[in-house]
């Protein structure tokens, strides 16, 4: 993974903490699946919560259907075009869906921006956690 | 897909030349594709010409052997936390290696932020272009 990216040059492997720590600094996040025309990627609303990515989506879309896909990975980065720098966090695991009675307090549940009925909620449980930034050359 | 994304609010589908004008405003996406563990997403520097996706990586690596995998996404997004708005672009097809003699002059190849070996082109060739807009609430 570390030998192809942008990150090659000036490359500094993050720390398990530190991913988390930087992925819990953005509100939004990419989700990828592999769906029946291949890969997907969906800007999403998410919070980390105890370790692992929880969002909220529609019962009805695609992201619904990732309930039996299973597998999927979540990607959150931040990068800055004038100094050509930045960081990248990938948490790889199982998708499944959380029932009312796990969920957090309201106030403790992700912000959605758009409008619209989000009733679903999804939990990535990550089984590996990887990052890396690319400092300034 | 678009009844479950942080788009659904204030939603606005952009057409696919929208979708490549504002892809082509970035020096930074993300090619998604299934890995031998299940969804990878790689951030990289890429270049838009005549449509596809050029992008310039290690022959080593994991996008090395993307080529043979065929099939993956290319996301480009712009979000701003601050007014919750943003568009997000997503480019489907195969990936194929260019041959030295289809490379465009060497100042229209994509520039990589770092260092290290960057031999092996790779075009993504979409069949799908798609993305949508986020307005401010």
């Amino acid at each position: 993974m570390s030998t192809e990216t942008w990150f090659q040059g000036h490359l500094s492997e993050l720390s398990e903490d530190e991913c988390l720590e930087l992925a819990a600094t953005k509100a939004v996040g990419r989700i990828a699946y592999t769906g029946p025309q291949g890969p997907e990627v969906i800007p999403v609303n998410f919070l980390l919560r105890e370790g692992t990515v929880l969002i909220r989506t529609s019962p009805h879309g695609a992201l619904g259907r990732l309930v039996h896909h299973g597998v999927a990975a979540f990607q959150v980065d931040d990068i800055d075009d004038f100094t050509q720098s930045g960081w990248s966090v990938l948490l790889r695991g199982r998708v499944e869906p959380v029932t009312s009675d796990e969920l957090p307090a309201e106030d403790a549940r992700p912000v959605v921006w758009p409008e619209g009925q989000r009733s679903l909620h999804l939990r990535l449980t990550p089984s590996t956690v990887t990052g890396r930034r690319l400092l300034p050359a």
